[in-house]
């Protein structure tokens, strides 16, 4: 019997940062889940805890760790977490960070007090970093951003065989909600906020841009918008969804339906993924990572 | 055996509808549920669906609705659809719909098209039309609208009894999942749209102003500011998560924690609900509708 | 302004209960939420919480009436929160105690040693009870029993409108996620959990004898079944999604599919709600008591 | 830009097959999601489609092969549908598919007629069967087999660090929600309902069996017992949520609580995965696969 690949940490934990500057807040809202490996067979093979940082320590730490570094960016929180792992425990090789941020608007009010927030946004902003003693991989990403083109999609010209009855279509609705990471190529101190805003917006305004043929073409175009405003960025996974509008047919009713009434449907959908590179860079973005619930 | 209150209907229909003003798209995406009662006294007892107007005929009819009339606003839509399934079948004698809307801001682009849109906010408006035949009521509202003050919470001067152990507190932070509906006292056509904007925005404003003494005392004054404000508005259920978020014991680690570091905790927690009405209103709304999911 | 119904307690208490009989180990396992609502005007109104038992309070006494009384029944349980709620605040005039149950069963070992235990089944017990200081109500109910007849399901003669299109079928799946909920008549120690057992047992029995011409007949059957069966039972009232399951049209394939492939749908769905009630009884379970999450 | 590694297909089928002996019924209720790859360039950097078998046609031959091959097992059906995409169009290469299967018992009857179905189990049976025209993998597993001993688990003897408050225990809840899956050596017709049905027990006898040191312990035991018992088995990983139930503390109370009450956790938990192969085996399952929704 072989142990192979292992890896253990404190899940999910729901760390909230308050930052004061006068009357005026700032909010950080992360969950954070921790993943370390190494020197581990004893603690599988014999059940001996010697090498093992316990989970609870892990949590601890994520704790502590937003006091005494802060939060300015999951990324950078996510290599302070990583660092300190992988450095003061021996039986530890490897350690990777997995964060979600929330997003929080102000409520607007008259007077100075600027305590009151709001969540906002459909999506989530990931965030993942991997640390080995030597190199840093740091992984950027966004869930659940939910899109939708009422034209400037059609869908023609694809295999016809025994079990294929789909019609084509010159204009129908192309919605998705994009799952996607990108890799960045260091783990220098970067403007991770700015990047991150650059990258959604980038996916956003491809999205809106793009004439769809496919949703692997808008896809590609997604991906390629990304490495080409994105200096930083190697790699980008997308895993998208086709959450399909179905057009309804009103002529039983004595109605006509110009692309005006849809039913959204929710399964089965189409699910179209591909990772997009950098001329040279190496794919280290594994398949299902967008996929993680 | 008697047959007591029962209803029937096609749930969840999700209809999106596209108006085309040039190359200018807008869009509406509705969840619509219909229930519907009267004479129905036979397909229960016998299995008789004479008198039965079909599940999928309720669908049907939101579909070509869309289409016929339009879907201004949730709650006119609403109206059309429970005044034709009343005065339309004459074994219907009450229609409630239930309706849950959800955003879509635009994806600005440079060129002159507008069809690119993504889905925002977290929470979700909703409506509830019911009409039997002469009286109508109009219930709108909102769910899952995430709110936060950091500061200007206060817990203390509660009964403590044997099982309290809570130590009071001068500084906490109060969050909230803020479910709301309201009901209105008319059923004339109105700015709907503006009608809830206004009230979302008096709820976050009455949320974002008041010192908390108690999580009840801030439901006191959201309801009530809502009243105030919105004169069709005659009645008003909220139900208030109490979202703990739990400040960290950092000493252990030799670090102080300011009201700076907390843990966002899921379960339990405490669930505050109340009901305000105008003077001279009737209380309408039932305990449980603002907790549907 | 007035203040009309208003209820605060701690939702979702998540209590674990192991009882040790030697080396045999016993579970319970409960959701527990704590409503509460009496004399609790100044609380809204000032904020004063002179009149309030804390939410942290109330779990607690969950906690530590699981040790004093322990959790016989999840009826019991609620029996004895409700009392003592009432009975030892002045300022609490009314308590209602939400459970949930999960079952457990046991994994099967040869030594004897009996402490090991694995989830079962889909769907989830529950129970509410509410004390005035006078009366009491007690409501148990299931949810999420999911079911399915492949056959003995047909839907004809029902009301044909301008918007019908469904064809009549004579052989159909008929398949729905039972949520009901059943009134006692009084509150006297029972064996609930047989009590339990037996409205399940008839529920499905009922669900399986019927030759359905409507799921409405289905669900009379099922209610009435229960109250002819269980003398304690003065009401019950059930929500019957129907979910479809399509016969998948493989003639474009040059197959037949004779009620053999079905698409199982998602939404939209039927829904189908009804309360029996024995002779005599007086309707008190609320409309959409069956449909909270 | 370099296009990398990508797929496509049809998720999310929901196929359920009926099976008539006589009177008595048969039932198998699947999720299917099929993913493509090939010669795919062409549809991601220009849109044309003529390389694509599009997702509306391999939703189709998943409800045409249902009637034509049956589903005896998911793995047999798995099989069935990635030969045939894989040998029926040139451009794709590689099929893979995933299936998870829901569980259905029989509700009892007097009479002969056996086609009433009642869901059980909380688990969900898992597939996923890949063939690149060569060489075959096929994948069974398990999700959300949610297991509880509450003894015989001890947790000591583990690392201190700065960050440390962990209490040492002697006996404590275990408990987690196991999702595993495990490779097959080969892709012969094997009784697959059998082979699941062994390794679900063993991976339940290994849990009950094991005096627990650390829930790593736990987990090798599971997956050494299931190579160990299951011949074709190469290659298991497991990853269990430490589902921590905490003691709570009844002394402000005045009452002991000797290892009876304790608070259910949600998050954060702790989460341990590991691989464990056969000698010799080749390690083949991604370490997130287990963690997919």
């Amino acid at each position: 019997m072989i142990l192979g690949q292992n890896q253990y940490g404190k899940a999910e934990n729901r760390v909230v940062r308050i930052t004061r500057d006068g009357t005026t807040h700032h909010i950080k809202d992360l969950n954070v889940s921790v993943a370390l490996s190494g020197a581990m067979e004893d603690v599988h093979l014999s059940g001996s805890n010697a090498a093992v940082l316990t989970t609870d320590t892990t949590k601890n730490t994520v704790f502590a760790f937003a006091k005494e570094h802060g939060m300015a960016s999951a990324e950078e929180f996510g290599v302070a977490l990583a660092r300190h792992f992988v450095t003061s425990q021996a039986s530890i090789r490897t350690a990777r960070i997995r964060i979600e941020e929330y997003a929080w608007g102000r409520i607007e009010t008259p007077g100075p007090k600027r305590h009151s927030f709001v969540r906002e946004n459909q999506e989530t902003r990931t965030a993942q970093v991997t640390f080995d003693g030597t190199a840093w991989e740091i992984v950027s990403g966004i869930k659940d951003l939910v899109v939708l083109n009422s034209t400037d999609s059609e869908f023609t010209g694809y295999v016809k065989d025994r079990y294929t009855t789909l019609p084509e279509t010159r204009d129908r609705i192309l919605a998705t909600r994009v799952q996607a990471c990108w890799r960045h190529s260091g783990a220098d101190a970067a403007d991770w906020d700015r990047s991150y805003r650059r990258a959604r917006e980038h996916l956003l305004g491809a999205f809106a841009d793009t004439y769809s043929l496919s949703l692997q073409q808008t896809l590609y175009r997604m991906g390629t918008r990304v490495i080409e405003n994105c200096p930083g960025i190697e790699e980008i996974r997308l895993s998208l969804p086709n959450q399909h509008h179905f057009l309804v047919d009103l002529a039983p009713f004595g109605l006509t339906n110009d692309n005006e009434v849809y039913h959204a449907a929710d399964r089965p959908y189409g699910l179209i993924e591909a990772t997009i590179l950098r001329e040279g860079a190496e794919a280290r973005i594994p398949a299902d990572m967008t996929n993680l619930s």
